[in-house]
């Protein structure tokens, strides 16, 4: 970062690395930040991943990894949830390499913190498994900070430590403790003033005193001097634990340690008996995550739900609470009980997968609805091009009695309009292997495989994991057809069936395509999306879906979709109160077929089609 | 509630008021709950509503509103990110009218809560301003948890009660203590089995015994006896106050106390110098705010950016906090600083909204970027048809300098998309004053009016506030048309600047539709739809927003819009830098148009075109 980088912060300039809140692309930050919360609980994966790798790669006499994590906060911080969330998992596990200093000026954008918080800071992390550090003049004490730094990073407590510094916001300028100084510039006048006080010329600006210069002039020297005492470590690892060393590096490189898409079991391997997708993404990602020490998976809160248990997996725990609780694990462990804390299971996941790129692949698994709750989280990751995998079952309103709290409607919307981001919403056993492919290969992109709590019919005579890859793919090729159908991940069962109907009862002859993921369908040539979409024969397209439709528009004529939320009932009767009935399906589409014989597809353009009518 | 109704429970049948979870639907239930973590934060509402209506109304001698909120919950609640904000609030604001009863069975879905959660709950709920009861034996001890909730009630201790009740999950069942009594059914024999141990016939099921029938048989006669005593409170009151009472009743019908719209300015009272809209909505929605007293508006922290304060607010605090803090305020205030805690601020207005339906309208203030942590609090307000506004500022690239962590581009596809929910970007002043008179006439709807930070042109002569009635509408006219341009909120400059660019470069010529709310629009008739967006002419449509284009697919030919996240750069330099300048729009509209005169519409079914070029 050179001084003339620095002036660019806030300006027009496009090659700015000084943007309005830190960003990771540039070097030397580990993490985006800026909405608040999320920093917090990346520092906890951060400190995770360290706990992590130490465990796993540290032998006696080899400390590989053995970095303290340091973590600045505010005020937000403590309020906003996902970083409540995140203290206490930093608690639970005792990340006693997680050191987080608040600067605590007691100043938000409204004024004073006891406009909305009046609780007892210190005690609450207490109770949170947290040591306590107070420094009590922030502003002035500097070797105070210091000796805190210093206490905290020798501490024998085992927990994390938390250092309380009073500070106040802008000292020294006229709004001092003033919310004003959150985010206003002083204005020159106050800044001139500011330097005099500080004994800095108010007239020079951008300038670095030499005896800052001096303080830091060996850093460089030091820096090397520690890396190439580093390198020497890893090397003589290499001679005393040559397969630990090999599978280290290759980590640190982001790389799979093997040809992992072997891994996965073939279509032949795979069940042809009715079955759950959320029992599907068990079947593909439980061997990968038995090999593949790269992966770290975790739910929060429903590992009976979710199928994501390998046979003989260590839960990610501290050591020591063994005796306490009766629980096992350590932190070799690679499962992760993340309790109901979807959004602090996605920041934290965030901070895993940013701590040297690629050398963890997190996984995290709730229910998809609850997806809306890790949203903030999600979203930063994909900002970030931090690879993971989201597991998202129990994903439409198949999932039945729990309700329309628990259906999933409008919320694919949001990701298939993220950035960055692929959602997948495989329809058999086959293509959530394809999804996991495409998840796995995606290194600058988080996913989210989106399955279904009830069981699905097998179309491994049509369904190809290759063709996930292309996001959408034939399933069923027709000649002469009348209209295609575009079945979507547990929906696909209504394509296939009303298929069928609509040949015998409607004289409609209807091919199907499976559009398991819009993202990578948008990167595929133009010739591929028309041939898929018989864009040139103009039949009309018809999606089957039981989401809000909102962006189908783009791939169909008409849609069968949700315009409400959903229902408490069994699965089966959600889906037939809600109109997903395989012939009820048929004669719409078959009445929309004759409707554009009749009238000619040039009479449809821009007029889009809810067929299904089902109302509640 | 019928035994008949009862046996519905997870059964097949439409009729049934027994969901999977409780829904607000149904008498009896104040809000509907699911997802972890709003129900507390609901209650926190609820206890507030309370407060504020007996400080509001209640006079010696006249206690109208004087309930307590009593909440059971589990450990999720003490997890979930959006309870814990909540606690931290119902502390702050010492709601001792608030008692919450922990099921503490210490078991989760994965198992023992020790797996995610080693803290001392007691001591964070003491840190949070929370007074704490023990019941050491939940399971048999029900006079020691009676005894508990008496003494609640009777507190004098000034602050919420929080009764850590110890249980055993599944109590006498052989899954007793074990995660599988959480979900799963017992099974007839364990049932039998429990049944006898409790001394009933384990061949009935059903059954009533008579001693309970005996106990609660005087509950009817009680509770009219209570309503009459109410009524007659209440009469007396009419008498004593007789306008405060008017209003009350009025409130407690949900209705509005006067002609509303005539608060809102005229269109000529509006600036017509360039305005960005958050201050547009700050200039109709203070003098709501100021003489209607249902609403009870509040940020999460950005009182300086959403100017949300009209003259004379009273702000919602506990009037014993002043002395201690130096902060105003008591019970009575309608202005809410939620902190920095957006989940929790629409969760808990959910319960505001849900106290005696209509008799508080909350109004929530935040980032647009940031209703994404909010949004499943928002979703449940949609879901349970409570209204609320919620005020989404800086809601485009132009937010500027904070960068892409602060500018939404796919956010807005989520709430267009959810269910029963209105987003309403409005383009200038007129159409803000259109949007607040939408929100506030969706008594069953929440919405979300989505602004500006920048300044935008305002255009008096072709806006207006009976077109966002209509969701979109006919800014500019233009006879033989060869385009639509549909400008969205602060977009829409981008429109009408690229149409005279179109008219004097390019031979084209183009009309302009004004396009802020989706939901609004789907609801108007076949013929308004066709007539705005000239379906019969059968012109190409071109919508431009600096958002993600996803759903606009249904009423455009083509769209420029973003396909990446934002960057940080002053407002202006960002909507440059991502290719939204009159001159490139212009000219890939006028490219756009020659290739659908040359090649005819039809060629572009189905091929939507995406005509920002401009990738970075």
């Amino acid at each position: 970062m050179t001084l003339d980088q620095l002036k660019s912060y806030h300006s027009t300039r496009t090659d700015s690395i000084c943007p309005g809140h830190p960003e990771i692309e540039h070097e030397g930050i580990e993490v985006t930040t800026g909405p608040l919360g999320q920093g917090i609980a990346n520092a906890v994966g951060l400190a995770m991943a360290t706990k992590h790798l130490a465990a796993t790669y540290n032998k006696p006499g080899f400390d590989l990894v053995n970095n303290k994590t340091w973590c600045m906060i505010g005020d937000a911080c403590l309020q906003e949830g996902v970083g409540l969330e995140a203290i206490s998992l930093a608690g639970h596990w005792r990340l006693d390499n997680l050191i987080v200093m608040y600067d605590n000026n007691q100043i938000t954008c409204d004024g004073s913190v006891d406009l909305a918080n009046t609780e007892d800071v210190n005690a609450k992390m207490t109770a949170s498994g947290w040591e306590v550090l107070e420094v009590a003049d922030g502003d002035h004490n500097v070797e105070g900070i210091v000796a805190a730094l210093v206490a905290a990073r020798s501490s024998k407590s085992g927990k994390p430590v938390f250092i309380n510094i009073k500070t106040t916001i802008g000292v020294g300028s006229k709004v001092a403790g003033d919310a004003k100084a959150h985010g206003a510039a002083l204005g020159a006048d106050d800044v001139a003033n500011l330097k005099k006080v500080a004994g800095f010329d108010p007239e020079q600006s951008f300038v670095v005193p030499d005896a800052v210069y001096d303080f830091f002039s060996d850093v460089k020297a030091r820096g090397r001097e520690l890396e190439s005492e580093w390198d020497g470590l890893v090397a003589a690892y290499g001679c005393e634990y040559p397969d630990l060393a090999d599978e280290f590096a290759l980590r640190v490189k982001g790389e799979f340690p093997e040809d992992w898409t072997k891994i996965i079991p073939t279509k032949e391997e795979l069940p042809t008996a009715p079955t759950a997708s959320r029992k599907s993404a068990g079947l593909v990602c439980n061997p990968l995550a038995a090999r593949l020490r790269n992966m770290m998976v975790g739910t929060a809160d429903l590992s009976p739900s979710v199928n994501m248990i390998w046979k003989g997996k260590t839960d990610f725990q501290h050591p020591d609470l063994r005796p306490t609780c009766g629980i096992t694990g350590d932190y070799t462990g690679r499962y992760i009980h993340w309790g109901i804390r979807e959004h602090a299971m996605a920041a934290i996941s965030n901070g895993l997968a940013a701590f040297k790129k690629g050398t963890i692949l997190p996984v995290t698994s709730s229910f998809f609805m609850f997806y809306l709750y890790a949203a903030p989280a999600v979203r930063m990751g994909a900002l970030q091009r931090l690879q993971a995998i989201h597991i998202a079952t129990h994903d439409s309103i198949g999932t039945g009695e729990d309700g329309p709290t628990h259906q999933p409607i409008e919320l694919a919307a949001l990701y298939r309009a993220m950035p960055n981001l692929l959602y997948i919403r495989p329809a058999d056993c086959e293509e959530t292997a394809g999804a996991f492919v495409a998840a796995l290969s995606a290194t600058e992109t988080p996913s989210i495989i989106s399955l279904s709590r009830q069981n699905l019919t097998q179309y491994p005579q049509y369904s190809r994991r290759e063709g996930v890859a292309k996001g959408a793919y034939v399933f069923i090729e027709q000649e002469d057809a009348d209209v295609t159908l575009i079945g979507v991940g547990s929906e696909m069962c209504f394509a296939v069936r009303a298929r069928e109907i609509l040949r015998e009862k409607h004289n409609v002859k209807a091919r199907v395509v499976s559009f398991p993921c819009q993202r990578l369908f948008e990167k595929q040539s133009r010739e591929y999306k028309a041939e898929v979409l018989q864009l040139r024969t103009g039949i009309p397209r018809v999606v089957i879906e039981a989401y809000a439709v909102n962006g189908w528009e783009r791939y169909a004529d008409a849609g069968y979709s949700m315009s409400s939320f959903g229902h408490s009932l069994p699965g089966a009767a959600a889906y037939e109160y809600f109109g997903y009935t395989d012939e009820l399906i048929a004669s719409r589409v078959g009445e929309f077929v004759r409707e554009v014989k009749e009238q000619g597809m040039e009479q449809f353009r821009g007029d889009f089609r809810d067929l299904n009518v089902t109302q509640h």
